[in-house]
């Protein structure tokens, strides 16, 4: 057996420790990014923490260029691998999708290829070039599994074990996630601050009633208690799993909330109102030409940096809301994860953590064969027992509590 | 008579249209500027305004490079002016004195030649470079005024005005500076964005009881009722006049005030936060190497493109406390600039107004026989009565207002 994993940012950096921790079930290991570098750090890191779980299977570091099929192609003949897993920039879903598909090798990612606030990229499309692969996929009887980190991809699991279990009818989602975590910096963002602003300046959608509805970002509030984080204000946003979960959960309203502080959507405003969030390139009075976003990815601290010292939990989950044995009921599914706990295993924070550790885990069941079904596959498609009973054990585990029922106090800003 | 002015900025703008509004006593107007275009600009708006008193006199755009000396001399010795103005960068004081001393004209600027916040260049040795030509001119024969500005300027005529006529004994003296106009903008500055974003981040300087004391910006808070603008907070703040005042005047306490909206603070904390308001360059991931604050000057609005719909008022004045007749005295003594009725005189602003319109009324004094002695002079130096007499009919009038005396209530901040 073995896994061949393309990037080696933060998240690259969770889930090839994650593979190697379980390198008894996933075979030899190839880790490949533009930057061979980045892979070779990682392979120290992995080394350095002993977490090479079987010491007699391979663990190396390959270049390619993830924007280019052909290179994908010939990679993965070289290699053989079982399993592509694009742990990079989601930009990169589709080359690799038509690499696998060429090459005949199945196929997993942790978020959706589009940007989700440019036109025509936003959530109602944001799965279109990828299920476009559906039969292609089938037919080649390969499998492909889409956006398997947390959110995407656990919080759908999630869903469907609500549906599965807990709910005769479900009413509504609500995606809720919070970082209650301190990296002690005035600001900071916790990926690649380049998608981070982008995603979070871009409208919000959710589905209700039976079609799409667009609001501003940051124009739509609720207050709710995080387990062990305590109450925030979350706002509503774009995200991936939004969609699929309307494609397949059948709910009246459908939505995801952020929570952000006071004090990072400070910060966030002023950056806006002065411009510093556009991609759109300026001119500087000597004539050098730059974009106003890459400028701020160069002053903001590497996300990759904020992982030592940083401390506190963050708490993801589903609330789904319905009725169960003909009585209303209301439950909200979640994992709390701690930054120091992820430092200690992996060697990095808990955004990255999150988002690997259920990438593995998805590699797992695909490996173990109860999630290789020919075709392409969102989470709340594939049966969420063998994933959550196995989660647990590569590094997050979830809980359900019991809420009073009732729809959320929404507050409309602006 | 003739003068050549160097500058095609906001200030340079509007001393253009005041030295236009008076060419019955200046003479003929050549403008220079590393642009030309400016320049051509700036005549073209003095003759669409009919700024023009005597039609008979030249008014001409010239190219000049103000960094070099003999660039400068050449043209001085072309134009023959009685007097040259730089209403340019302060950062080529120091070239167009020497020209000026090569060539024997006589020299007026605005500001002082440093940047105030650099090492070596902070408040105690402000007026070093300048002051070193103090011997050369009066060699020369020619008259060199050094900051005739509002702040620096007409604030140091106001307190040699207090030493005059007003006080017997100077204890404290607070230049106070506010500007409470509404230029609509989320964001903006009302002159170059990297002068004034270096200004204001500088370590504050005052002089109090026979030394220089030096605090971190925005950390001496005080509020203060400004005649026709109603109270504001201002912080101490490293400036010009601090350093002549100190020099010329003896006094317990000098101290240089100016107001910031609670808004703008946040934006500027914001911007330094993420290290948007530093000189030193950063690489970007394409190897693109950039300042900060000088992607953040690209960013802004152009302070020039302010001036249509800018409208309230400023208030920049003089504070002066000591001793009358054997009694303690406080006195404000002010102005207050209308950005509409600026824009309507010279369409601009009332802050680049404030500058303009005291730096044509020094070339008066100068042209009238008054201010003239071989040398190099600061504001504080000259005798008050003339100028104070002529500003009003220039543009900006100015008054005396009675305090109850007693000293500020400084708050320490941070």
């Amino acid at each position: 057996m073995s896994i061949l994993q393309i990037g080696a940012g933060g998240v690259g950096w969770v889930v090839a420790h994650k593979a190697a921790q379980n390198n008894d079930v996933l075979g030899d290991i190839t880790l490949a990014s533009r930057t061979i570098g980045k892979c070779e750090k990682i392979i120290e890191s992995i080394k350095g923490k002993n977490n090479l779980k079987d010491p007699s299977k391979k663990l190396e570091a390959r270049f390619v260029d993830a924007d280019d099929v052909a290179s994908l192609v010939a990679l993965i003949n070289e290699v053989k691998p079982d399993l592509v897993i694009n742990a990079g920039p989601p930009w990169v879903n589709v080359t690799i999708m038509e690499a696998c598909y060429q090459a005949k090798v199945s196929y997993l990612d942790t978020s959706v290829a589009v940007d989700l606030c440019s036109e025509g990229q936003q959530v109602p499309e944001a799965y279109d070039p990828q299920w476009a692969f559906r039969e292609k996929f089938a037919q080649a009887g390969i499998t492909g599994i889409l956006g398997a980190g947390f959110d995407p991809g656990v919080v759908s699991v999630f869903a469907a074990y609500a549906v599965k279990h807990l709910f005769d009818e479900i009413d509504t989602i609500d995606v809720m996630d919070v970082n209650a975590g301190d990296h002690g910096k005035k600001f900071a963002t916790n990926f690649d601050p380049e998608t981070n602003m982008l995603e979070i300046q871009g409208d919000s959608f959710y589905w209700e009633e039976g079609s799409w509805k667009q609001v501003p970002c940051h124009t739509r509030m609720l207050e709710f208690d995080f387990p062990n984080c305590g109450e925030f204000k979350v706002y509503s946003m774009a995200h991936d799993e939004v969609r699929s979960m309307q494609e397949f959960i059948p709910a009246k309203r459908i939505e995801f909330w952020m929570g952000f502080g006071d004090t990072y959507l400070n910060y966030f405003n002023c950056m806006k109102d002065i411009g510093l969030l556009s991609p759109d390139p300026i001119t500087l009075q000597d004539g050098t030409v730059v974009e106003p976003l890459k400028v701020l990815k160069a002053l903001l601290p590497d996300p990759t940096s904020l992982a030592p010292g940083y401390t506190g939990k963050t708490c993801i989950g589903t609330w789904v809301q319905g009725i169960k044995d003909g009585k209303a009921r209301s439950v909200f599914i979640y994992n709390n994860a701690d930054h120091e706990v992820a430092y200690q295993d992996v060697e990095h924070q808990a955004i990255a953590y999150t988002t690997g550790v259920p990438a593995i885990t998805a590699a797992l069941q695909y490996f173990k064969g109860s999630w290789n079904e020919a075709g392409v596959f969102n989470m709340e498609q594939l049966d969420p027992d063998g994933f959550l009973e196995t989660m647990p054990s590569i590094g997050l585990d979830w809980h359900v509590q019991e809420l009073a029922p009732g729809q959320p106090k929404i507050n409309i800003l602006k």
